[in-house]
């Protein structure tokens, strides 16, 4: 008799495990069970839906080759039979069944199982707040919502929308909103940045700078406290502890949780944060049930320790690896680092392994640097800047993560793909620095960002660089009293500099990079100078220079002024 | 006394030495000599300024800040002493000085050294052919050549240019000839296949193809057997054996060798190839005396042997190597790998370590596999199909080399350079499934195009697959009485199979995917059946699906027709 295997939840991880078991293993019957009428489709693609990129739902349920992934397909292409509508009870691991009522007749069945896997996915946080479940206000979890909002955007019902949740998913239906439809679009986070943890807060206000320019507000430190209705019940605002947001469409995307209950209640084991246990191969406390997915905890490779990581990528790979381990090939699943890319409107945001804060808070003895290089050769007319941060380890030298935020197009990915691999084999500053990255001055520049951010690393590690960072300088020039002896010296171009001198006079020295090894002994040695040029290079060198000469009383302040402008600081001179 | 240093050559590696050991040692006394007048310029711009799209050739010797890399910026800047227009004559080991002679006056000198850099570079080959010495015939080696092109091109001399050589720069001036000067242009190249051994042959194919889309002729396995001069001794013809070409304009981009007639006469070491030896440290057989760009010869990383590595970005990477060194920093070079991308009008062409024709002539026991994925979610608006080869050895699944055709944007970059990493770090198929490649919609996949080479590699590693490779797929097309028992099984849509099924008859089976498992009964079983869909993925299905009901008569073409359309075939069917 052919061996029975069972799915629980038919999008991304449960279709993968489905089609490549069957692939390997043709005899098996594999059955995947859903309770959504549609199933296999792409999540990741709901705001491109919502925002018009992607005009019908159905290219989301399509394949590449314009098949839909219905019940039939499944059936008739992949030899995959679908249980749609049709929700898992509870699962009898001694009989070894699943108990499913079938929902469009309300009745009951035991579906019966050699290997079961549980792919169920997570579902959104619900605030715990008034008017959470008010007409009008969504959470971004299933295509049917995303049709609903679409729907009511289309027929004109939306002027205003608040997003509660300054994420990805928030972001990016945030573009959705503003930049096909014009609605006037709020964003609230109640920490202090947006994304938090997974990127540090230069790159946040990089991207928040962004958005605003874009035309979408933004409120961080800010939290939901309360959803109110207008007299027909419908949405009417989001009121925060400082404000009061009109608003006729809100979303709520404030993280995930697993959908985990099944296995709870089937007694396996589940982590504190309810994500279902699983070993190398994804095989939960019970070996004849495997678990894929964003309800599983899996390895992060930096810290060693389990972790979440509910991301539509990831769910695949997982996928496939219970696949294999099903048909007896014993695949395991090394871990994750954390690569992601986001688009918001004309920038692209992306990071892998760990930001800073997260590396310190891991207890790793951790550093990083900021770059400001260009994507390809200065000369080549499409050229931009793309800001990159590099986190290692200063005992190790080991990198711990790499972020970047740079135009549209894909410059930030291959960088941000380029030292996933590297950080996944556990690789140093040095592998950075030497990684080969491909050169054409369209596409790069002779020695790329990601390997400069690695020498300018290797500078700092080998302490041959003093540095300040970013956050402290901008603590600096918000408040000059917190270090009275610090001054620029800024090495850029006079026309540069002169609208900075006149603003900042005594605590702004401007000394053009050119001149200063004739015209060093004009400069102070009883103040802090921090050398402040476009991308920071410069500043290195003269910094070495400085140094040489009896000058050690300088700091470099990292990626330069093509950093801060991009931070949407208010204290910037007007032209 | 301060440590005098000189570095002989003026552009890349010897400049970036310089800069490096300044910054690191700046009391050394820091000299580059070099016989041009123009010095640090992007020489890998050349084709962009010949172009147009850099309008002025100071561009490629400016900083990313504006300023121009001359005698004075190195001097004022750096605290770098540049000598220009002078001739290294000879290094006297002993002595521990290098002859000169100045080209403005004539005159010699004797310039002393504690270390020394050989910076040489490389010289463009000439072939020994009549005419190569004639007006209008160029080779792209200096800027002074490249401002003479151009100046030509724009006084409108010349209206038909004939490139001899199918190499990157051969390519990169053809398109620069003939999409903004719009002259005809010819390329010619000597072996069967443009970029011989940097690609394989169906790579090579769709560059091809799609060169003539453009306009550009190319003629392979075609040398130049003479250029010829018209009356007036000006360049007009090229002649091959097969064909004479018209020609105001002949550019020879026919390979580079190493300039390194002074380490040859100072008694140092040079490879059979007369490339500079070095070790680890890029120190030559004299201590005293470093080397680093295109006169040395580096090691492959994956081959282990000393190898030529002609490129700007390892210029670079070597010359902060050296300069670390020169300044006591023991750094070591690991060796290279290969990444390299090209523009080619409206698409680029990459590739990372070793091509599936060099690894096999290095001897390792290869393979390879073509898939053909979206770049980015299928249901993207700017998606497009990336091809990708990845080679690996069958025996220990080690990752040799990764080759990727895709449009003109950074999308086949980001594949490449990701894979760069992975290879320099010894990694198997496994590390390209399982790498994390940053996803959203709008620039990857959830299971990246990356990662699904490394599961196709996977599936045939583990003798899952049966493949047929492109090249034996389009030997069969040419002459089927080359595998008479062979037909092709396409599982497309009958749209897409009609115009095959009616021009090859019975060569051609059309049984759409969708019913091949309630059809099956109708296949043959006497023949073998090449399974084709468009990008090898429904294919692979059908071939397990095949198997597990006894038609193991079956071969997937890898990638699909997704390949196959790119590549320019004769016996296409017209629609």
């Amino acid at each position: 008799m052919s061996k029975k295997i069972v799915i629980i939840g038919g999008v991304a991880a449960g279709p993968k495990t489905a089609c490549r078991v069957k692939r390997l293993l043709p005899e098996a019957e594999v059955t995947i069970i859903d309770q959504d009428s549609l199933i296999s489709y792409g999540g990741c693609g709901i705001p491109y839906y919502v925002s018009g990129d992607v005009s019908d739902e159905k290219e989301l349920r399509n394949t590449s080759f314009h098949m839909t992934r219905d019940e039939s397909f499944f059936l008739n292409a992949k030899g995959v039979n679908v249980r749609a509508n049709t929700r898992a009870l509870a699962i009898d691991r001694t009989k070894k069944t699943v108990t499913v009522e079938i929902l469009t007749t309300g009745g009951k069945d035991e579906v019966p199982y050699d290997q079961l896997v549980i792919a169920t996915g997570s579902r959104p946080n619900i605030l715990p707040i008034a008017g959470a479940d008010l007409d009008g206000v969504f959470t971004v979890s299933d295509l049917h919502k995303a049709i609903d909002i679409k729907d009511r955007i289309a027929k004109g019902k939306v002027s205003k929308a608040v997003v509660i949740g300054g994420g990805a998913i928030g972001i990016e239906m945030a573009e959705a909103f503003t930049d096909l439809w014009g609605l006037e679009t709020t964003i609230i986070e109640f920490m202090p940045q947006l994304m938090p943890r997974l990127i540090d807060r230069p790159f946040a206000m990089m991207l928040e700078a962004h958005l605003r320019e874009q035309g979408v507000a933004v409120f961080t430190g800010e939290g939901a406290s309360a959803i109110e209705a207008d007299d027909d019940g419908k949405v009417c605002r989001v009121v925060t502890p400082n404000r009061s947001l009109d608003a006729d469409l809100v979303i709520m995307a404030a993280g995930v949780r697993a959908r985990s209950e099944l296995a709870v209640e089937a007694g396996l084991a589940v982590s504190q944060t309810g994500n279902i246990m699983v070993n190398d191969r994804l095989q939960t406390s019970d070996p004849n049930i495997y678990a894929a997915g964003d309800c599983i905890e899996v390895k992060n490779i930096l810290t060693g320790k389990g972790s979440i990581a509910p991301m539509g990528s990831l769910a695949n790979r997982e996928g496939r690896i219970v696949g294999d381990n099903l048909a007896g090939i014993p695949t395991t699943y090394k871990g994750w680092v954390g690569s992601f890319v986001m688009k918001a409107f004309e920038r692209c945001i992306g990071a892998t392994g760990l930001s800073l804060d997260s590396a310190r808070a891991e207890g790793f003895d951790a550093d990083a640097v900021i770059t400001a290089q260009s994507d390809r050769a200065h000369f080549f007319p499409t050229q931009a800047i793309i800001p990159l941060r590099l986190v290692f380890d200063k005992t190790t030298r080991r990198v711990l993560g790499v972020q970047g935020f740079g135009p549209a197009n894909d410059a930030v990915l291959a960088r941000i793909d380029a030292a996933a691999g590297i950080i996944a084999k556990g690789g140093t500053i040095d592998d950075i620095s030497q990684l080969e990255m491909a050169y054409a001055p369209p596409f790069a520049t002779a020695l790329d960002a990601l390997n400069a951010a690695g020498n300018v690393a290797d500078n700092l590690a080998a302490e041959r660089l003093r540095y300040i960072s970013v956050e402290d300088f901008l603590n600096w020039m918000d408040d000059f009293s917190s270090h009275e002896d610090w001054l620029a010296l800024d090495i850029r171009h006079p026309k540069e500099t002169e609208p900075f001198v006149n603003k900042y006079q005594e605590k702004w020295i401007s000394t053009p990079y050119i001149d200063i090894r004739r015209r060093y002994q004009d400069l102070p040695k009883d103040k802090t100078m921090l050398i402040i040029c476009d991308a920071g290079t410069r500043s290195y060198e003269i910094q070495t220079f400085l140094d040489s000469v009896g000058y050690r009383n300088t700091l470099v302040l990292g990626g330069g002024f093509n950093i801060i402008r991009r931070l949407g600081v208010n204290w910037w001179p007007q032209s």
